[in-house]
Order: structure tokens, then C-alpha cells, then sequence
């Protein structure tokens, strides 16, 4: 997104803490980045496939729990959640869509009003947010959210398992602790099984067929410091390159840091 | 111990999977190890302090609970320990005990009935066999073991929290695990608080001032397979280090290897 599309929609945002006042700005023209809003609220990764893409996506999600946490799945045709709020309009309440045809990203829009059909289902995916949120609160460093930036994203050597057409590499993100910090770390995220929960990995990046300097599409920081142990989380890309294998003739997701802002309470996705 | 005494004294044992009957044949003449007897059982570390010496000594494991976590402390003069046993007799219920004068050990004996005062206080702290346990029945393999042995002891640079005379360095156990064993580790041994609980420490052993090829006492196994990473748990020999360092003028503990056998299930033991 160019810097001045997020400077420009600003003037929508009200009340940046209220994620039906979040969600109503996004409606009325807000397409910026959705980190910070509605702080202590679940924002969701979406992927909405038509009818016929949609059984095997849901095994997809099944089989791989870690990468594809499913939150909700709507009924078909139905854009509405309301498991995750009430007022919520899937063709509206996101800032930006991607929408892909025959798995090539085909457009980004801030509405997807004219596209929507009565065959589609909406998925909506945990995400790697809301327990970085409990990790802020446990007192633990994440330098790359204090340069606004993300954790470094990198594609492995593991396979997810199969269901129907959804196939591809497990997508993780690194995040770098000390050890003490690290073994914190562990449990914080393992008590968020919805939003990735546990890392998959920890150590050498090398025995994931991970090269820390490669980093998926750039994106996300590699930054290691001193005694610092880096740990690989699953990370919801896993699905969105699936579904690029896959290849469905139509199928939208949020743009990138565009996400669904829902109004269920991070703390309330902790099973303990 | 001498190997023949380990087999000598086996003949008493009746029923190895009773804690009351292994504790009985302890009473009757048995004299050696307690691992393996009464599996699923809480052993206990022991410390044996007069009165004088033993409120400090409840303040150090309030201080450094994870090196000392303390099971239940006796009432003064009372060589019982309803908590853990209704039937336990703390003077001769231990295989063999370690007598300590002034700082230093003075004698090993098989029941201390003759010793016994009524100012003194025993604290029974829990230990790693019950975390232990609770790994292999998670299925990760424990090598050391297999081989009889059990895992390296390492003294660390981390100095524990002083309370009176007692203070000293934190001792260590290390355990090697492939990556994803090492989050299941972390994630089964955080439920039990009351035998060590989570590791303090994975990784690089110099952070915590520790070379692996520097056991303490040469005890335990320091084999690290390939792609396998050190995790490093407290262990129950920091306090008795801290006791050594306090010199009371008497002090009796269980001799290495041969701890109380309690009728608590490990399995209570997990906080959730």
C-alpha cells in the first residue's frame, strides 16, 4: 500500500479502540493497516472460496491446526459472521481484499460488494496478533513491532498434509528471545492454540530447510541479537499458498495487515 | 554404594509397585536405589535441620522455588509426614541417609532412629524423577535412562536468592531433546511447579556459565545427539550446596539416588 493511502483514510478512524467504531470506519473508506486497532481484539486472517472450494479447504484447516487455526466458518452465501460479531459484513468490513482468479491475485479493492455470490463461504483464520499481544503483556521484547515491522516470515522445508487440491510448504514466522525469555515464550503461546499456539520449531533454522537471510518476499524482520535463540511459530500464509496451489477459479483474501477486526477479546481465546 | 550392596539388599523387596510395601522393605533392610520402585509415586529430596537452622531453610525454598520445591515440612521433632504417607517413619523409612557435621559429610547409615532429636525439622522437596515420568509417558525418549543412568548435573553461574546463611549457585540438570521435543518438554514439565517445573535455560550452556564437559562430580550423562539441543531443569542439589555452604552444626539428607518414597501420585502433582 503507498504511504499516502494510509495517511489519506485516516480521517475516517474514530474511536480506534472500539472495533465496531474500527469496523464502521473501515466501511465508510478507512483501507489502512488494522495493527493497533481495537487493541485486546481478535483480528482475523479471511479467505472466502465458492461452495464447491470449500469442503476440502475445511479438511485442509483440520488436518494442519497450527498453520490454518480456524475461528469461523459462515454459512454459504451468508456474508456475515456473527461468532465474531454481530454487526460484522465480510464484503465491507475489511480495509482491502485481494481477490485472486484461478489462483493469480487479480485486483485489490476496498469492497467487495459487486463480487459477492451466493455460493461463497468465508473462513476466517487466527492470526499471529493476539498472542504477540500476550507476549507484550508478559514483558517480553518484540523489537519488530516497536519499528512498526513484523516478524520475519520464511517458507520451510516441511510439508502440510494434503486435503483435496490444498497443498504446500508450512510458512512460519521467527521471533527472536533470549532463553529464559524463549522457555516464557513457549508457554505464553502454547495456552492460544486458536492463533497458531506453540512453536513448531526452535534452534537451527537449518533443520526446517530455513535460511534466515531468505525471507519470504522480504517481508518481516531477520534480526537476531546476542544470546538470542530464534523461534519459528506456524503462520497463516501457510493456507493463502495452498489455496495459490490449489488454484480455484475465484477466491478472495484481506490484503496483507488488512485484517478482519472482530470483537472477541484476545484473552478470551486462552484455554488456560 | 557398592554394587553388592545394592544386590544384597534387594531380597528384601516384596511388592516394587506399592510405595508402602517398597517403604516397609526399606524399613526391613533394604538399602538400595529407589528408581523404578513404586513408579507413578512421588520421590522426595530430604533435609533434615535442627530447629534453629531450619527457618532460614524454609525461606531459601520460598525464595528459590524452583531449585527447591518444597513438598511439606514436618512440625518440629515429629518424624512423621502425613502428607506424603500416613505410615511414614522419616528415620528409617529412606534407603540410606547422608549425616552432615559442621558442613561435611560425616557418615552414611541406614536408619537414623539413634540420631534422632526432637528439635529437628525435615523438608521433603520434590524432585525430577515425577517430571521425568511424565516425559516418557508423553513418549520423548530419555536415553540416560536406558543406560541405568541419569542426567548430567552442572553448577551454573546464576547465583540463587540468599535467605540467612544458606546461599549458593543454582545447579542444573540437562536433558538433550530435538527441537520440536523441546517445546513439548517445555510445555509438560511448566505443569509441574512442584518438581522443578519448566526449564530454566535451553541452548547455549555457556550463558548460564556451563561447559558439559564439567559435570558436577562427573554425575550423569552429557551425550547430545545431532540436531538435538540442551534444556537445563534446577536441581534438587542447589540446596544441598546451599546447606553445605551454611555449615550447620548438623544435618542429615537421603544419600544420592536413594530418596523417600511417598504415596502422592505424580500425576496430582500437575497443576493442570
Amino acid at each position: 500500500m503507498p504511504l499516502d493511502t494510509q495517511a489519506a483514510s485516516v480521517k475516517y478512524l474514530g474511536d480506534r479502540h472500539d472495533p465496531r467504531a474500527v469496523r464502521h470506519a473501515i466501511r465508510a473508506g478507512y483501507s489502512g493497516y488494522t495493527a493497533g486497532l481495537a487493541p485486546g481484539r481478535v483480528q482475523a486472517n479471511l479467505c472466502i472460496l465458492p461452495k464447491d472450494w470449500a469442503q476440502d479447504f475445511l479438511l485442509y484447516c483440520q488436518r494442519n491446526p497450527k498453520p490454518c487455526p480456524l475461528l469461523a466458518r459462515s454459512d454459504v452465501g451468508d456474508p456475515h459472521l456473527p461468532a465474531l460479531a454481530q454487526d460484522l459484513d465480510l464484503r465491507t468490513d475489511v480495509p482491502r481484499y485481494h481477490v485472486f482468479r484461478d489462483g493469480k491475485l487479480a485486483d485489490e479493492v476496498a469492497d467487495i460488494t459487486k463480487l459477492w455470490r451466493d455460493d461463497l463461504v468465508t473462513f476466517a483464520l487466527g492470526c499471529s496478533f493476539s498472542f504477540e499481544e500476550a507476549l507484550q503483556e508478559a514483558g517480553l521484547p518484540l523489537r519488530f513491532l516497536a519499528n512498526g515491522g513484523a516478524a520475519g516470515v520464511y517458507v520451510t522445508s516441511i510439508a502440510t498434509v494434503r486435503a483435496g487440491p490444498y497443498h504446500g510448504p508450512l510458512v512460519v514466522t521467527m521471533r527472536p528471545f533470549k532463553p529464559a525469555d524463549a522457555i516464557r515464550a513457549i508457554q505464553i503461546t502454547s495456552r492460544f492454540p486458536n492463533v497458531h499456539g506453540a512453536p513448531v520449531h526452535l534452534g537451527d533454522p537449518a533443520q526446517i530447510g530455513v535460511d534466515l537471510d531468505k525471507r519470504y518476499r522480504d517481508v518481516g524482520s531477520k534480526d537476531i541479537g546476542p544470546d538470542e535463540i530464534p523461534l519459528f511459530w506456524a503462520c497463516g500464509l501457510t493456507p493463502q499458498l495452498a489455496v495459490a496451489n490449489a488454484k480455484p477459479p475465484f477466491c478472495i483474501t484481506h490484503a496483507p495487515s488488512c485484517m478482519l477486526v472482530t470483537d472477541l477479546g484476545n484473552s478470551s481465546l486462552a484455554i488456560l
